[in-house]
């Protein structure tokens, strides 16, 4: 069974010397000491290690099964919700006021990853319920949020988000479902929603659905849609559970993974639902929580490809095959490691250099929203809104291929399930296609992003890299393999963003024709920034003289990996995005 | 469920036009005319649609399951497996003497794609057995190949290859299998080994595995290791079925795809077995199989694309989202189908231009071996042999991405196993695994094939691109698009392999770092050169004024685009390579 043991070291590195949370001008921030971020680090690490872990491969292969209309999650799974519960860790970075401990969101963010590299399936019931209050939160009124927020802090009630149905899913204007409003001021919502995570389980009391659904008067497209509460028990005004509300489950769907989530086809018929926000504006409500999920589904893409490179790593030192080329490291034994061999280094330096760059990314991500929340910083709003879909898009491709790396070192015992390393690939595959297709971040990115409030979020970015590399020069330990590396995939970047400039003006499609391209071309970029300043953070320890050497050490030389052996990936990147549309569109859809 | 249709067109052209079969002087070449291998590939792919397509997901979904030591298939396995001997299909390509039809490889290659498309798990029972007839064809005495081929060829018997066991797969030489020799000349097998595919089923009369293990007097590692015939039951010398062998199986995997095929762990009990070839010889043997079935998995790589892109392609037609950016195409309906998108055109662009140019290449490597061992000829064998790390490798690494982008499309219904392109994703896996972890066939390129000879393979195929660059300088229509790509790409392999020359002798290390990098270069100047010839095929044609305009128009579409948005790749490549071992060896084992 694979085994999982959150990095804390590294997020400390992250947190403290790359991010250098505590001298943030952030709110919240200054409390933000090593110490105490650790304990609770360390304490999720616990939980994670010793509950969440054991239970991933139970979930896979238990799966959640419905019986006579109620879904059974697999064994184990309502006493490790019922820790997490326990220890608060739902409400970290959730207001006070509504039980929560009004922590920084990167401190979430930290533990998300800890949480989500231990059962990705599992940690599901409770990172829906954080979106769907923080879209409470953002949209509702003030008695909305005293009647749900709390039990859902709580954990007692859990949430869900319902937006596909069976013919559409990224074009969210051809949706059906439709909302009919009641003398009371109410809703009767009629449809059926597909793919909803946690759509039904038996480890909370209530379930609260937000849904969304077409009211009268609101004219074609999603300009008519609103977004609804739609519990599952209707709520008394003295908060106890009132009557069954009209939603059902029509089955539980099978997937490729994440067995241990009950993903379900939900059935309304006349339920009573609560309007959310402004009529008609329900997009825009929606967006709240989608925003916050699709990061948090950047994180998943990394954090499981951080669990599976962890058990790959043990695997590799363990497994006896071959001898390496250079002498025998193990020469009293039958053979080599697996370790020894530079294409299995390969496979696990890809790995490594990719997940601690997605780590520093990440949480480099959350301090932006902290930023735009708590200072109510426009241009941290901004730059977060452009890379959102980077998170997203890339560290779940990257992800993804990460996890096929891993299971790839097991040999023939990836293949068997017995391992757990398919489980990992399998679970990791549904972050490239949830909340927002891959294909339809990159339009995002792309169709939207690049060019907001007149480029300027992009521009700020490009700014961000060349002071980087302008106050680093004098050093000559980063310039070599660190700034000049990611100067000139900085360069390929800005090509690229103007070669959508000088051509998609003319025909969108030249842009769109690479807007795929684009997405990973800067993520690459990203990452590559992320791994030169945690190189400069690890230099700094190292001159200061600092007691694990061997930590920075280590830390340089992946950095180098990423910059030598990933980065170039944006010279093709640009040089695909350069040949334009035409290659791509040259065929009528009947030639395929 | 997905559906499945032979691209007989595209194999026609690639059989008489790019390659020019009937023109060429390998024996037996001259007789396959159009007329003739149209038949026999529309024959295949009726059977393939027909029979073997619908029940692809059938033994996904049901899989093997074993009832008192004996393994059912799933249901519809055996009546397929009837339809497939009655036809004759297995002895295609193999020797009229023992009940073939001795055609040519490249007959057998063709309709292995076929079958392999409509059904991979299922056609596994019939493909090992073709590699285990090649096997004791090659290597066995008179006696047994009387005793054993007729029966095989008719897939009354089916075969097996044993070599994996549990402390070692790539590393044969730790195997513990031990082989008694007996009085009467027999060996008494005894040991365990795993992920035996088809070792075990319900649809052949006897089961003839063929055993690696270890003969007294054969010295340490893989010198001690010969192979034996060990059938399940027992031959009489009248060719009837004696008693029952003490072969058994322990246990079926549960595997992340392929479910239909059975997985099994087999345990030797003191079983008869016969020497097959010479004493303490046995890899030398066992490589006849393993080449062949190298071959078959860089097939197969590419055959679950070409029926996953198939399915890709029929759901991007049909399913209404969004609409198109330029305008819509189909204002009367709710929204444009997907394939107005370019970032959906350019993931079906992808599978399309791979599996084409895939197609071409081992099509190729097909009449490589049969001019090996038709016309004798030294250099075709060389080629081959060089290339097989490269087919095996290369197509099938391809080949999974491509199903991952075939499944993409599908959004959230392709993570749904309903729709069937899990599957595709969770079959395609294993190439990537089994014969030979990729990471070995690029330890075989690098490590062995390149330098063999004095390098005079490799230099063989530069040449072949040389010359035909070259050859085609006056085209004016193959230039730009098709020649100076060609030539870019090939530069960077040279680049790359004089890399290895320069620096591998001083430490092996720098030219194995590179490997797997090495592999997927040459895997793409081989694609490269495929397309490029078949534009000049298609160019030819239209010259000629072909009817079938549409189809050759659509050829040289999609050959550009390889050329200008896969081929770029080789840079990339080139430089990870020429970033040497550095990077890539510089944590101690204990800094992962």
């Amino acid at each position: 069974m694979p085994s999982y043991t959150a990095p804390t070291r590294d997020m400390q590195f992250v947190l403290d010397e790359v991010l250098d949370i505590r001298n943030s001008d952030v709110p919240g921030y200054s409390e933000l000491e090593p110490d105490f971020t650790s304990a609770i680090l360390e304490e999720a690490g616990k939980l994670a290690r010793d509950v969440l872990a054991p239970l991933n491969q139970v979930g896979d292969q238990e799966g959640c099964h419905m019986e006579n209309g109620v879904v059974r999650t697999p064994k184990g799974f309502r006493e490790a919700f019922e820790a997490i519960k326990e220890g608060g860790w739902n409400g970290l970075d959730l207001p006070e006021e509504f039980g929560g401990q009004n922590l920084p969101y990167i401190i979430g963010t930290a533990v998300g990853e800890i949480f989500v590299s231990a059962n990705m399936a599992f940690n599901m019931y409770q990172g829906l319920t954080h979106g769907a209050i923080s879209t409470i939160l953002a949209h509702g009124t003030e008695d909305q949020k005293k009647t749900f927020v709390p039990k859902m802090i709580s954990l007692d009630w859990t949430g869900t988000m319902n937006l596909t149905e069976p013919h559409c899913g990224t074009d969210l204007g051809l949706l059906r479902t439709k909302a009919e409003p009641q003398p009371d001021g109410s809703y009767k919502i009629t449809g059926q929603k597909i793919f909803i995570s946690s759509g039904e389980h038996d480890m909370a009391e209530n379930i609260v659905h937000l849904v969304l659904a077409k009211a009268p008067g609101g004219g074609p497209g999603t300009k008519g849609i609103s977004l609804f509460i739609v519990p599952k028990f209707l709520v008394n005004p003295d908060g106890s559970l009132g009557e069954r509300n009209a939603v059902s489950v029509g089955k539980i769907e099978e997937k490729m993974g994440i067995h241990g989530n009950s993903t379900c086809v939900m059935n309304y018929d006349g339920a009573t639902g609560y309007l959310l926000g402004e009529l008609h504006k329900g997009m825009r409500a929606m967006f709240t929580m989608m925003n916050e999920a699709r990061i948090g589904v950047g994180l998943q893409g990394y954090a499981v490809a951080e669990a599976a490179y962890q058990n790959a790593v043990a695997y590799a030192k363990d497994r006896l095959q071959g001898r390496a080329v250079t002498g025998a490291s193990n020469p009293e034994g039958p053979a080599d490691p697996l370790i020894v061999h530079p294409d299995v280094r390969r496979a696990l330096m890809d790995q490594k250099s990719f997940v601690e760059g997605a780590r520093a990314f990440t949480f480099w991500g959350a301090t932006l929203i902290d930023r735009a929340h708590r200072n109510n910083d426009a241009t941290a709003m901004g730059l977060i809104s452009l890379m959102t879909p980077v998170i997203k898009g890339f560290l779940t491709d990257k992800g993804f291929e990460s996890t096929v790396l891993a299971q790839q070192i097991y040999g023939g015992h990836g293949y068997i399930e017995e391992w757990g390393m398919s489980q990992f690939v399998r679970d990791a595959r549904i972050t490239m296609i949830y909340e927002g297709a891959n294909g339809i971040q990159a339009l995002d990115l792309v169709g939207r992003k690049l060019a907001q409030d007149g480029g300027k979020h992009v521009m700020a970015f490009f700014e961000m890299v060349k002071s980087f590399i302008k106050e680093n020069e004098g050093e000559e330990r980063l310039r070599a393999d660190f700034l000049d590396p990611l100067k000139a995939a900085s360069k390929d970047l800005q090509s690229a963003a103007m070669f959508f400039m000088q051509n998609g003006m003319k025909n969108p499609n030249e842009a769109l024709a690479g807007s795929y391209d684009f997405m990973h071309l800067f993520g690459h970029v990203c990452l590559g920034l992320m791994w030169a300043q945690s190189a400069r953070a690890a230099l700094k320890a190292l001159d200061a003289g600092a007691e694990d050497k061997r930590f920075y050490e280590a830390k340089l030389a992946t950095g180098r990996y990423y910059m030598a052996r990933q980065l170039p990936m944006t010279a093709t990147h640009l040089a695909r995005i350069q040949s334009g549309a035409a290659p791509v569109m040259a065929l009528e859809p009947d030639a395929f």
